[in-house]
C-alpha cells in the first residue's frame, strides 16, 4: 500500500481525487489537508463522504504533508503549487501536482502567461503527465506535472495527425468546451447557478491560460513550433469537456491514412476509446471515468479533418489522470482504482 | 461467483443493474436480453460500456435466461414480469423482481391498482425486499419483489415513527419529488428536454399506484390499516428522490425520542445515514449509491415532525438494493459491490 | 405617465421590474440605484437590456429617489428598507417595498423573526400588496408592502378553502419548491452552479422567515389563529415555485364546494387561472408573467384536499406583483404592462 | 391590421409565433393549424397561453389557411411546406415560409441535400429572408425564405469579413451549439431529457443540411464560391446558439479595420447588437428576442479573427426573424411586436 496525502483536498480536484482514492486497493490516504477547512471532519465538508473516510482536514504544511506519506498529491492553485514542492521533495516523497506549476519546459513561457517561476530547476526535472504519451518517463518521475484538462483533450484528439503528420500543423483550430467544475468550487458571478443555467458561452477568447501548455506539447508532437486557436465555453452541465479540433489534411491524405493513425497510436491504450465510424461521443459516455473517448471525420468538401473528444474534466483532465500517474509511479497496472464504469444517465 | 442474468437491460434500471453488476467482485453477468435491442451489442447501445462488458442482447425468454444463471434480474413492465417468473422459477434459479407484480401480499390490492395478477400463488411467497425490515425473509427468498423507488424512500423515513408509535399514523403526509430517469427511457412529452427543462411539477396527485405499495407496509409498521396523501413531483433533474414526510407526534412526545428511534432502528445499519442535527440532505449526496440519508425536525409550534429522506432512484430506489437482495440471497456482505462513494459533483 | 425610482436595481427582482417597467405603457423609469454598482452603466452590468434603457445607476439616497419621481419600488434587503422607506414617504412619493419590512400587521411578530422594527408606526399603515384580497385598500395606500414569493403562492392556494370554511385551518401544511433566482443574486456555496445542477434539497425545514407572514394572513382568511407546516426546497430551475398544499376537509365537503370555492373568489380574477378538473400545472406555464395557476384534488381516500399553485417567483412573486400593485395605486388596468404570454420552451 | 395564419402552429416554431403575434399590435392571428392537434383547443395543448388566445387548432389545408388571412406562417416540415405553398400563393396571400423549402437559389443544390424540389419556379422568386442583407426585396416578396437557425447566426458573423474583403473565405469554419428547442417538440431519444441533460456532444458532423444554405449566402457575400467547414452541437439548455467562427485574415488586415467593419455594416441595424471590446456574449442575453449579440477578437499570435455570434434559435433563428420579414413585407417598423426585453435569469 502505498501512503498517500492530499493538499487542497477541499476543492473539486481534491474531492474527485479523494473519492477515487477512498477506494483505490493499493495506496491509503493517511492526510488531508486544506486552508480553508482546517480542523473539519471530511463528512462535515462532505457529507457524500460520510462512513467512507473519517478524516480531518489540516493545515497545509509540508511537515503534516509528509508525515506519513510516500506520494503527495498538490490540489492547490497555481504559485502556491510551487511554493511547496521543492520542500516536499526535499523530504523524500514522490509528487504529483495538479497545478499549471510544473507542465511547462520553458520557463520564460511560464512567466509570460503566469508569473516569476520560483523552482526553475524543478521544471526541468518535472515530467508532463500525459500517460499515453510520457509512460516512461512517468514511471521514473520524483516530480508530474499533471496536465490541464483543456490539453488533455485536445493533445489526445491531436497527437495522431501529428505524429504521423497528416495535416499542416499551423492550421489546429481547437473549439473546446468545458462544464462549470471546471472553473472551481470557489465563488463568482460567473458559476452563480442563475447565471449559468440554460445559457451558454465563449470565455477568454484567444488568450486562455491553457493555450502555451498546449502548443508546447502540439510543439513536441510535430517536430516543429505550433501555434492554435484555441476557444474554450462554458456549458450548463457540471461535469466534462468536449473538444472540436479542426486540421487542414496535407494533400492526398486518405480518409484510410487517418483512421490507420488513431488505431496505430491508440489500439492497445487502456483509456482511449476509439468510437465506430460515424458515432460521435457525449461527454455523459466518460462521465466519472478516466476514458478519453475519440472520433473524427475526414470531410472532402473542405480538405480537413474534424477530431471531436470527450473527457470528464475532474477524472481524466484531473484526479483520475493524476491517479493513473501515480500507478505508473508506483508500477501499478495503470487502472488500478479506476476500472469503474460511468453512471447513465 | 454468482451466475446472473438481467431480463430488460437496456432501460435505466437494467443499465444500472449492469453498471453495477460489471464490478461485483462475487458475481458474473452471463446473460442480457431486450426485446427492443435483442442482437445488438451492448457498448453499440450503451457506449459508456464499451470496454467492460462485451456481451450481445438476447430475446426475453426463459431458456435464455435460466440457461447460464443461478438468478434472474427482472427488469420487465410490470405484468411482464409476473407472465415470465414462474416459468424461471421452475427452472430452479432465484429471482430479483424490479416490477410492481411482486411487492403485494394481497392480491386484491394489486387488482384494483394493476390489473388482474396471474401468479398470485407466489404472492404469497414473495418478500418485500427491504433489506433493513426483511432482512432474515429476504435471506430464504427464492423470489424477491424489489420495491419501488418512492416507497423506499418514504418507508425508510416514516419506519423509526411507526415502529415507535410516535405518531398518529392517519396523519402521515409524503410529498416526494422525483428525478426524470424514474419515468424510463421510453419516450414521451413529458420526458422530452425542452417540457422538463427549467421547470417543476406534481403529477398523479393523489393517485399514483406506489400508493397502496406504501400503505401495506406502513399498516404493518403501524400494526394498523393506514392511508397517506402521497404526492410525486418531476424535478428537472436526472437522478434521485426526495421525500417530506409529515406527522403529527402523539401528546408528549419529544424531540429525543424521535432522535432516538431513528437511531435505534437505523443506527447499525450500512445504507442509513442519519444527517447530524440542523443538517439536511440534498440528493446529490447519494447519487449513483444505495445509501438513504435521513434528517428530521420536530416542530414544537405545530406538533408534526417532519422528515427528509434522499435516495438516487435508479440505485437505492431499483438496482442497488436489488443488488443489495442478491447479496442477502447468496450469504454475501450487503454492501458487496456497492461500496463506491458518490461523484460530486 | 407615472414616473419610477427602482431602489437596489442590480438584483434580479430590481431587475425584472425594470425589465417589466421598460415596456409599461403608462410608466417611465427615471431613476435605477444600487449601491454596488453606482456610476455603472445599466447595459454594462446587464447586457441583455443593450439598447433598452440607457440609464445609469446611481447610489441609493432619499434625494435621488425622489427626485424625479413619483412612485419608488424599494428592491432593497430587509432593514435596509425600513430605514430610508419614511424617508421617501415624507418627500410625497408613493412607495412599493419589495423586502419583508412592511408586510407584518405585528411589530412583535416582526421582531421575533427579524429584528426590531425601527418604523412600527408605518407598519400600522402599509399595505399586504397581495391585490386578490385586498385590492381595495391597495387603491388607497401610500405604502405597500409586497408579499413575499412563496407567500403569495401558498396564500393564493388556500384563500378559497379558509374563506369558505371547508377546511380545518390547523391541518394545513404547504410543500413549496422553488427556482434558484429565489436565493437572490449574491454569491455562496448554495447557488454555486455545481452545488445545485441535477440536485433536490429541503432547506430551514419548519423555521423559515416566510412563516410568520404565511400565518398572518391565513389566520386574517380564517378568522381565527392559524399556524401552518411549511418546508421550502430548492429546485435545480432558475425561477418558479410550486407549492403543494395539504389540508384536512370538513366533514361532509364535497368536491363541487370545493371546485365553487375557487371558482367564486378567482372566477373573474385576470392573474389567477384554474386548471381544467385532472390537469395539474408546470411552473413552465407561467415563467415570466404574473399568473398564478392553481389546480386541486379532492382525496375521498383520506378526507383530504391538495391543492397545486403555480407562479414565476420573480414576477408573481415580486416584481410583476409590485407592478400590478403600482397599476392600482395608480388607477390603471391591473394587467398593464403585464399582458405577455410566456415563452415555452 | 394584417390577418395572420399559421400552419403548423403546434410546434415550437409555430408556438414562437403564436406567443409573439398574440401581443403584435398590427396583427391578428385568425387561423391556427395543426395536423396532430387539429380541433383541439389551443388552452388544452399549451396551457400557458390559456387567457391570451382562444383558437381552436384546424386541419392544415390551403383553403382554411387562406380563407380569413392576408398572409400565412407555414411551420411545417420541409417538403409538406412546398406541396402547400404554392396553392397559398394562387389565393392570393403573401407567405412567410419557416422551412428549408424557399431558401435556395439553385434547385440542384436543394435536391442534393433535401429532396427532388416540387416547386422550383418559385424558388426563382422567393427571398431569403436575412433582413440584414435583402431588407429591399423581401419588402416586395410574395414569397420569403425564413433562414435556418444556424445560418442566420453564422451569416451575421461572417458577412462584414467577407464583404470587406477582410479574410480568406475558403478558410471559414463554424462550430455552433444549440439548444434543444432546434430538434423539435418531436420524441426521439435524442431528446429525452436523461440523454441530454448534464451532457454535451456534437451531432451530423460535416454533413449537416445547413451547411449549403450557409455556403450560398457566403459566396454571395464573398463574390466567389466558399466551402466551410460546419459542426453542430447540442447543448443541454432550451434555447439559443452560440456559433463561433473562425478566419484566416488577409495579411496587412488590423483590428480596427475588423472593428469598422461590424460598425459599418450594423451601426444602424436595429437587431444587431455590438459587445464592447472584451466582452462575450451568452445566449441568455437575447433569449426570448431577435437579437443577435456579436464579439470578436483579433488573434495576432495565429493571425485569425474569432466571431462568437448568439441568437436565440426559436426567436431570431425562426419565429421572430419570420415576424420580422412580415413587418418588412407589410410596411410596419421592422420592430413591432418584437420590442420585449429579455428575462434574466
Amino acid at each position: 500500500m502505498v501512503r498517500v496525502a492530499i493538499a487542497g483536498a477541499s476543492g473539486y480536484t481534491g474531492f474527485e481525487l479523494l473519492r477515487i482514492l477512498c477506494r483505490h486497493p493499493r495506496a491509503t490516504v493517511t492526510t488531508i489537508t486544506s486552508r480553508a477547512n482546517a480542523g473539519e471532519a471530511l463528512a462535515d465538508v462532505y457529507p457524500s463522504l460520510r462512513g467512507h473516510c473519517d478524516l480531518i482536514f489540516q493545515d497545509t504544511t509540508p511537515e503534516i504533508l509528509t508525515a506519513d506519506a510516500d506520494l503527495v498529491f498538490t490540489a492547490l492553485p497555481h504559485q502556491a503549487a510551487m511554493e511547496i514542492i521543492p520542500e516536499l521533495l526535499n523530504r523524500g516523497v514522490k509528487v504529483v501536482d495538479l497545478s499549471a506549476d510544473f507542465r511547462f519546459r520553458d520557463p520564460a513561457v511560464y512567466q509570460a502567461w503566469y508569473q516569476e517561476h520560483t523552482a526553475p530547476d524543478l521544471l526541468a526535472e518535472s515530467v508532463y503527465g500525459l500517460p499515453e504519451l510520457y509512460r516512461d518517463t512517468i514511471a521514473r518521475a520524483r516530480l508530474v506535472g499533471n496536465p490541464g484538462c483543456y490539453p488533455t483533450s485536445i493533445l489526445l484528439a491531436a497527437a495522431p495527425l501529428l505524429v504521423h503528420r497528416l495535416v499542416d500543423p499551423q492550421s489546429l483550430i481547437a473549439d473546446s468546451k468545458s462544464g462549470v467544475s471546471g472553473a472551481g468550487r470557489g465563488l463568482s458571478l460567473t458559476t452563480h447557478f442563475c447565471e449559468v443555467n440554460d445559457g451558454f458561452r465563449a470565455y477568454k477568447v484567444a488568450e486562455h491560460r491553457h493555450t502555451p501548455e498546449i502548443e508546447q506539447e502540439l510543439s513536441v508532437l510535430a517536430g516543429r513550433q505550433v501555434r492554435i486557436s484555441f476557444t474554450p465555453h462554458l456549458v450548463p452541465m457540471s461535469r466534462g469537456i468536449l473538444s472540436t479540433l479542426y486540421a487542414q489534411l496535407r494533400a492526398g491524405v486518405t480518409a484510410e491514412q487517418v483512421r490507420d493513425a488513431y488505431h496505430d497510436l491508440y489500439g492497445k491504450e487502456r483509456f482511449v476509446r476509439l468510437c465506430p465510424q460515424g458515432q460521435f461521443p457525449s461527454t455523459l459516455q466518460v462521465r466519472g471515468t478516466n476514458y478519453c473517448d475519440l472520433a473524427w471525420k475526414v470531410d472532402p468538401r473542405t480538405g480537413r479533418v474534424v477530431v471531436v473528444s470527450v473527457i470528464d474534466n475532474l477524472t481524466r483532465g484531473a484526479s483520475g489522470q493524476a491517479v493513473c500517474n501515480m500507478n505508473i509511479m508506483m508500477g501499478f497496472d495503470e487502472d488500478c482504482g479506476l476500472e469503474d464504469a460511468p453512471w447513465l444517465p
